[in-house]
């Protein structure tokens, strides 16, 4: 059989989660990584496979199958993505929401000059959340549809406590709301504000000396990060922290509460939850999944820019059809 | 727009829920119910749908795009389902596992003749929760998948104990033992037997002067139905059951644990879960967004029998693809 040969665009938590993922998985290998650093200075685990700075990659195009890209949102797969698709066929896990129509369009566009196959926007959420979010609403048209995040460290949330003054290390918890779970899976169909569906929970290291309630002010005060939700802030040493906040857990759960029958009162339930013991690794499972069916539908003339919507469920798998039917259906 | 014409062939629980589904999708009109009633006796609900014997059906394979087959998986869908494929792109809910490799050949062989598609084996399980096993297994290959099912409704157990002497009515429950969720959630990943999984719970109405206890140790001894589990057996009242036990009721969880990273030790959890007011209008609503997944892939050129694995989910959905782009992703 001939493996299927990925390359990794950037090398941080998630391209490192995606070379742990290629070794579950026997149809696979990491043929190198491609990295702003440079190339010397970067150890691959992998034996066999190779660093390179990310200009060698467009002379490498018949020793790759796949490039999954596994740089940032905000800046890095903008550019990325559609610039590597014109050599690869590429994968990402943009996740900046408001973005994907256009970040689609600009990576369908080079797929369909090149004539490669592009894959984005995969992960958990958006991905198999999103998969979720569209069998559970196809299926009970009638019903109202929940996203709760947690528990789980927010980047974005972290960062921001860390640029607050007299703040040494900082961690944030987003955690989802017992009662408004319950609301919904008792089919209440709930209107719940943002307050109502999450807590966050902040876990902070302060500088000797620093005003410890201007901090959790600062904290609790700052606007589209923690003022419109209930906040705690819990100060600690650095050995807990240390000791306690060094992993990257995450989870969520997608509801969907629907009603059915003559008079559409039968209350149906669908539920999707994950409990993730590390995010980027959960995330680069994924990739590495999308990455087996990107090959599938290259090998039935796919072309152009696709998400987790466009492609069948069997594509992912490693067994045949008749596997799949014999064994999992 | 021109709407998707259904046909549904079989008019007990699963056919009239299929119908409630219908009346659900601004984009689908039912046509006719199909029954091997007489079709005088059969009151359809819809307005401008008529009933017919099976027989008219091969003469009005113009006014019907797709046939929804609600008839028994032991003896009605193994011959109806590759019969009506002669004439009619066919779904239907199969679901003897062991036997559906057959069964799709069987469909297969009809549906490449005449040109039409088939789609076998959906509803929930085999459906929802075959997706689920594929996606998670796909995506975290070191791991372990259990299925449970419950708390609802076995027709066949129940079945199984109004056949004993002196029982006037009953109703059996299957129910998932919580110990056993909790471990497989902590990552455990432990061996469960099938006692350890589940417990059958029994409400039975005796008939008057009946031996109680000689239903009860008939019950809880029947070999392949409840020897092999904790049975409870309950005598209520006739008016007790009717009030309480007189709705269908089911659901169930899928679950995989898996491990990921450098030496595999992070765990990883996926969970899906159902909780189900009624189980046929829940599958007939599957059964019914798979109708127009069909119509899709009838407009890409398929043919051929095909089970939910092969479906990509945004032909499920009645949104066109910028539009799930844009709100679902």
């Amino acid at each position: 059989m001939n493996k299927i040969k990925i390359g990794i665009a950037g090398y941080g938590n998630l391209g490192k989660g995606v070379e742990m993922a290629i070794r579950q998985n026997p149809d696979m290998e990491l043929v190198g990584v491609f990295t702003r650093r440079n190339p010397e200075t970067v150890k691959i685990a992998t034996e066999g496979a190779k660093a390179y700075t990310m200009d060698d990659a467009k002379n490498m195009t018949d020793a790759i199958d796949v490039m999954i890209i596994c740089g940032g949102s905000a800046t890095d797969l903008p550019k990325q993505t559609p610039e590597l698709a014109k050599y690869f066929n590429v994968i990402d896990s943009f996740d900046t929401h408001a973005k994907i129509p256009e970040h689609f369009a600009a990576v369908d566009a080079v797929c369909k000059e090149s004539g490669h196959i592009g894959l984005i926007s995969l992960g958990w959420d958006p991905g198999l959340f999103s998969l979720n979010r569209i069998y559970a609403e196809s299926i009970l048209p009638n019903g109202k549809t929940y996203t709760f995040w947690g528990k789980g460290v927010s980047q974005g949330h972290s960062d921001a406590i860390r640029r607050i003054p007299g703040v040494k290390r900082g961690i944030q918890y987003t955690v989802p709301v017992q009662e408004a779970m319950d609301q919904v899976r008792e089919g209440k169909m709930p209107e719940l504000t943002t307050r109502q569906k999450h807590v966050r929970e902040c876990y902070v290291v302060a500088e000797e000396g620093a005003d410890l309630n201007l901090i959790e002010t600062s904290i609790k005060t700052m606007k589209n990060y923690f003022a419109e939700y209930d906040t705690t802030v819990t100060f600690i040493t650095e050995e807990e922290f240390d000791a306690v906040h060094n992993k990257m857990p995450h989870g969520g759960f997608v509801m969907r509460s629907g009603l059915t029958g003559a008079d559409e009162s039968t209350h149906q339930m669908i539920e999707y939850s994950l409990n993730l013991g590390s995010n980027p690794e959960f995330t680069s499972s994924v990739l590495v999944a999308y990455a087996r069916a990107l090959i599938r539908m290259k090998e039935r003339g796919f072309v152009g820019c696709h998400t987790a919507f466009d492609v069948p469920p069997a594509y992912l798998s490693p067994l045949s059809a008749e596997e799949l039917r014999a064994q999992l259906l």
